[in-house]
C-alpha cells in the first residue's frame, strides 16, 4: 500500500493501528492545537526532543503540512479530542471539531524504525500479533514549557537479549523519530508497576529470554495536554498514526 | 580558559571573535526576540534547521539560558540591536537595550566543529590568521515562517581538496551545530560573486590546491531579522558567540 492508499482507505473508514503498514513510509503523532498553545508546544518539543521530534508544523488553520498532503481531519485511522485535558471523544473523522486557529503538529513515531529493526532480524512482537504497541506513562517528568508539562510516555517491544544491542544500534541510528531505547530491562525504574497493563495500546507477551525495552513515545505530547489541561486539542489515536509521503531513509544517519 | 573565566572578561570589555576559545565547550548564536516574535523564530528554526539548530530558549525575559549561565546581556564580546531590521548598534554590553518582553534563543555554531577538524589535521585558516570566519548571504532562501524569511547564511573555509572528503565526515557528526557543509566549491552557485568580499567577518586566503567549503551559518537568523523588518532584536556581534557551559561532546553523533 502506498501512503496515498492508505490515507483514502482511513478516510473510508477502516480504523486499524498502522504498525507496519507502507513500510518505508514515514509515520507521525498528530497533535492540533490553537495558535495560542503552538509555542509553548513548540518549545515543550525542542526542550523534550527524544519523546517530541518535530517532522512538521503546519500554518494555523491548515489541514495538512509538507509531508501529509492529505486532508488531517479524516486520513487518519482514529483521532482523540480533548477538551480542558480531558479526552472526550474518541472517532475516526474530526472534520466537525476542527477550528480554523488549529496549529497541526507532526511527531515522529517509533513506528518509523520497525522495518529497520525487522530487517536487522530484531522481532517486533506487536506486528507478530497484529496489535497496537504497548505504551506507558512513565514518573520521568518531561522539561515545562509555559503551559505545558507531563510524564514521558514510552513504548514497549520486548527484545531477545542476544539482541538488544543490534535494537539500540539500530534505533539509534534514526534519531527523528525517537532514536535509542531510553530504558532497557527494570521497567520499575520508570515508574511502570504492570507491564500487562500499558496506559495505551495492547499488552504484548513478553517470553523467556527476552528484555522489555523502552523507547520515548509521541503520545508524550497528549499526555502533556492532559497533564495541562489544555483547554482543546486533536491527537491521533495511540498507535493510529499519520502515514506521510516522507521516507524512512529521509530520517536515519550514518 | 573556561567558560566563566572567559565569560568575565568579555564582560569586562574584551572583544575579539570566539573561534578557537576554550576548545571542547560549546559555542553558540544569539537572537533575542520579542514574545509576540518568538512563535515564528522558532518556527523558522524547525523549518531551517541546516542554518538554525536550536539548542536552548530561555524563559521569556530571561538573561540567561539552562546552557548560558552567565548573564547574555553582558557576557559575549558582541552584540548588535535591530530596530525594523536595521541594525541601530554594535557593542560590547546591551543591559540598557534589553527589555522584559525578550526571549532568548540560542543556536548552534560551526565554531563547535573546529576543534574536530584540528584534530583530524584539517587547517582552519581564520584560527590560523586570528582574524574572524568568512561569512556569506547567498541567494539561497530559507523556508518562510509566519513573519519571518530571508536568505541562507553561510560560513566559508578553505579546505585542501586531498582533506574535503574528511571535512564532510568530520563535520556530518555534528548535526546539532550545522553538520556536514551545504555546499563545496562553485560559491557563484550560492550566489556569491566575491569571496574575498564576506558579508560578515573578515575574507582570508584561499591557497593555490584548496576548495572553498560552505556550511550553513546561524546568522541566517540575524539576516531573517534584517528581510523580514522585525520590530527589535538582539543577537551576537557575528563570529562574536556565546560560550556556553554546554561540551562538544554533547552534540556530537556515533
Amino acid at each position: 500500500m502506498t501512503p496515498p492508499e492508505a490515507r483514502a482507505r482511513f478516510r473510508g473508514g477502516l480504523r486499524v493501528p498502522t504498525a507496519g503498514l507502507c513500510p518505508g513510509w514515514t509515520q507521525a503523532n498528530l497533535l492540533a492545537v490553537p495558535r495560542a498553545y503552538a509555542y509553548d508546544l513548540l518549545l515543550f518539543a525542542q526542550r523534550n526532543p527524544r519523546p517530541c521530534p518535530v517532522l512538521d508544523v503546519g500554518d494555523e488553520g491548515a489541514v495538512r503540512t509538507s509531508i501529509f498532503p492529505g486532508d488531517l481531519r479524516t486520513d487518519l485511522p482514529g483521532y482523540v479530542v480533548y477538551e480542558d485535558g480531558v479526552a472526550v471523544a474518541e472517532l475516526s473523522d474530526v472534520t466537525p471539531f476542527w477550528r480554523a486557529d488549529l496549529v497541526p503538529f507532526l511527531f515522529g513515531c517509533s513506528f518509523t524504525f520497525e522495518d529497520a529493526l525487522l530487517r536487522a532480524g530484531v522481532p517486533v512482537r506487536h506486528q507478530e500479533t497484529g496489535s497496537n504497541v504497548p505504551m506507558y506513562r512513565t514518573g520521568l517528568l518531561c522539561r515545562e514549557a509555559g503551559a505545558l508539562s507531563g510524564p514521558l510516555v514510552v513504548s514497549m517491544r520486548p527484545v531477545p537479549a542476544a539482541l538488544v544491542a543490534t535494537a539500540v544500534r539500530v534505533t539509534s541510528r534514526y534519531p527523528a523519530v525517537h532514536g535509542a531505547p531510553v530504558h532497557v530491562g527494570e521497567p520499575e525504574q520508570l515508574g511502570i508497576r504492570d507491564l500487562k497493563a500499558p496506559d495505551f495500546g495492547d499488552p504484548v507477551e513478553i517470553r523467556p529470554g527476552e528484555v522489555p525495552v523502552f523507547w520515548a513515545c509521541g503520545v508524550t505530547t497528549q499526555a502533556a495536554v492532559m497533564a495541562s489541561g489544555v483547554r482543546f486539542a486533536i491527537g491521533h489515536a495511540p498507535g493510529h498514526m499519520a502515514i506521510t509521503d516522507a521516507r524512512d531513509a529521509d530520517y536515519v544517519v550514518p
